[in-house]
């Protein structure tokens, strides 16, 4: 059997930790947190680039497909195997080897295996932060291998706008080590490869370090839960924030009235954090580099409230009121049968083509409570649909509803089917509707490119 | 003769001022402002995305070679024609149908032809701005082709940063329009096509439009000149103003006593503008979305002199101090013999990067005084050494001064031989010597993909 010989070439050449096969418990690394699941041939852990290049070698010489994961916290599926137990797992989780933090600089370079939380709390005695708000713990190279965005982009960007460098290994029969690690804020060389790996979910590479721009830490944070009575009144809300913190302003998330009635059945704790009413609820954070958050976040607030685009205002602790946030999408990633999207548009199109989404979709399933959690600052909405029995035993349904929401963001607003989580086994449909053919064909040219035996990436089953 | 043949056909698809031939005057499309110089065969000025498709499906029939060119600002020659005049320039100045600015949404999105400060004056009623700072004045065409970066890179990035999505006619056999134009904050498909048109000087294709994400202006300004006594102070001078004004600090670049001095001949009206001294002067500014700017700037200027490490200041209005800052570029970029520099390093070697460069250029060419422009918050350092007759007289000196900077910048201290400039026929050694093969050699197979007949871009003689 082909993968037995590849996994005994494997075992010689990696440490023991470096290969775990079933029947050991493999769940880890086959179920993501939204409960997609995949079956691994087996997990191989490699600890070094010359590790990694010796698993692409051994896997290239057996036809042995592997999946590059990371922390295992993506939600799309594109770094689980197939269900059909036909792939490897290649997990960074043990590539550890660098952390090169320079403070003046303001940069890092770190190995794939070092995760979010991780980094920031090496770095936070140095005042210092990898500015990525998300409410899970991504490593680094599922952060590059899926450009993880998140709640601050709109000061911070998104990995992407972060990285300054890569190192990936490829699967040409040279496996070549593409190396463009440096904390160079300035490299205008042409060609810049490093985009290539980013958000292409390890299909041209195996990312084994990154090198990133990092954030001061804010001297002084603010934050508060505001009631806003009419989605109409969004944008102004928005608009004065802007006006008055300008890149100071960290976060402004939006969660409709039935997302937080979620928290009712187990977080009925947490609900005196947000302001009660029918009206969506927003999420505002300044962090500032002088000691006026605060002043400043009132003083909005008072003028918002004076002109009744804000009805209500709970401020406190930022965790306190994060907590919310974060909780959420635990309840919502866990909601079966559901069906749910990660969109966006034009941020001054998102009060419009979230009225349009919901009329829509009451015209023809009234049944049927769409939960919103969004990014309104950068346009970023997570649309959760939890289903109702009759619809969700009818693929047929489920996939008009996929059909109508994709159609609606991409056609009548410019909209993206993946503001965030990438593609993955998720999203391949939508890709293959409303990606244009001729990207569609690049991506494929450079995939033969870079790994000519087509060993690396996700597949559909 | 083939190029009389495609003029004919250019004639019929194009209006009379689409085709400007010699003898008329073309020198404006064939010189750039450093006075890199060009033969054109033809100037071409499309209007519209069909005309450059067109221009692109006579020109790959006949075998006519084109450079595209946006406003002519750059200073690598990567918009010129070859002395030779074997090619066509395809100007995209007179492309300007689109100009949609949203507002609320803080983004634009712009046909090719618009220049920079068109695009700011436009922006400047509405309280935004495209952010970026150079002493020219790039068009959207060029800005994306280039990667501009600038003055302010430390705030918002170079254009890359700033780009959220792009229009290119490729001149592959379909002549495909790549267009991912759109004012999306998050958008996250797998390969970003957007990044390929970046930097790359229209090898891979025409760009027609961009979209960009804009910054509000700031609500105040403040700006100083600073005498800075001892190179190993800057350090220590910028984290102060990091610390104490965050993401409103727009700017912080350097200029040598010996850059200072060439104000003299004909600037000396200028010169009461900056403190006087020995020393470096770094030029400072901040942007606040509040009135805060001046005191933020007050109390740093004032702890830095405290400590010594500012050993004067001049404050005083962002106009008159900015003027410095762009005079002496136009001063440097007409010398003549001149050899220049575009380089960077890591931010927090730069002091040491500038010593050994220099103290290495003093041993073997003590008559050599450099000249120094640096964009010390991000690692840019514009290096001109002003030459002696007799070493500009001997190119293989000239080589030699090259080398040994460009080694010195990349091999020592992990440098770019390109900051910002680009390649362009100026750079192709470096960019030969110094880009490992492997991505040389997929920046030729995307060539090959997106222009089968190679007939776009620049070339070297």
């Amino acid at each position: 059997m082909v993968v037995a010989d590849a996994v005994h070439a494997l075992r010689g050449a990696l440490d023991p930790p470096g290969v775990l096969l079933p029947p050991q418990d493999l769940s880890k690394y086959e179920i993501s947190p939204n409960n997609m699941k995949g079956r691994a041939a087996a997990v191989i852990r490699p600890r070094t680039v010359e590790d990694v290049r010796q698993v692409l070698r051994i896997c290239r010489e057996h036809r042995v497909r592997l999946v590059p994961q990371g922390a295992n916290s993506g939600l799309v599926g594109s770094g689980l195997p197939d269900p059909d137990g036909t792939q490897a797992v290649l997990s960074t989780e043990r590539m550890r080897d660098w952390f090169d933090l320079d403070t003046g600089g303001r940069t890092l370079t770190a190995s794939a295996g070092w995760t979010l939380d991780e980094i920031n709390a090496r770095l936070a005695p140095a005042r210092l932060r990898l500015p990525i708000e998300v409410g899970s713990s991504p490593s680094v190279g599922g952060m590059v291998s899926t450009n993880t965005a998140g709640s601050n982009v709109l000061r911070h960007g998104d990995v992407r706008r972060r990285l300054l460098g890569v190192q990936a290994v490829t699967a040409d029969d040279d496996l070549t080590v593409i190396d463009t690690l440096a904390p160079l804020r300035k490299r205008n060389e042409g060609l810049d490869v490093t985009q290539l790996f980013v958000g292409t979910e390890g299909r041209y590479g195996v990312v084994t370090a990154a090198s990133f721009e990092l954030a001061a830490l804010p001297q002084a944070v603010a934050t508060a839960w505001l009631a806003v009575p009419d989605p109409e009144r969004l944008p102004a809300v928005l608009r004065e924030f802007e006006h008055r913190a300008g890149e100071w302003l960290t976060s402004f998330e939006l969660v409709s009235a039935s997302a937080v009635r979620l928290l009712e059945a187990n977080h009925a704790d947490l609900l005196p954090r947000v302001p009660p009413g029918d009206g969506d609820k927003v999420l505002v954070e300044i962090g500032s580099a002088d000691d006026s958050a605060d002043r400043i976040l009132q003083a909005a607030i008072e003028t918002l409230a004076d002109r009744g685009d804000v009805a209500d205002a709970v401020i406190g602790p930022p965790d306190r009121l994060w907590e919310i946030r974060h909780t959420i999408p635990l309840i919502t990633e866990r909601m079966d049968p559901v069906t749910s999207f990660d969109i966006s548009a034009p941020r001054s199109a998102l009060t419009a083509m979230r009225g349009e989404l919901t009329s829509r979709l009451a015209r023809l399933w009234p049944e049927i409570t769409p939960v919103e959690l969004g990014h309104y600052g950068d346009g970023g909405l997570h649309l959760i649909l939890p289903l109702p029995a009759a619809v969700a035993a009818a693929p047929e349904t489920v996939a008009a509803i996929r059909r109508l929401v994709f159609d609606t963001v991409v056609h009548d607003f410019g909209g993206s089917f993946s503001a965030e989580h990438g593609i993955g086994p998720k999203n391949a449909d939508a890709y293959a509707r409303y990606v244009p053919a001729p990207v569609r064909h690049l991506a494929d040219v450079l995939a033969r490119h870079f790994d000519p035996r087509d060993i690396l990436g996700w597949r559909t089953p």
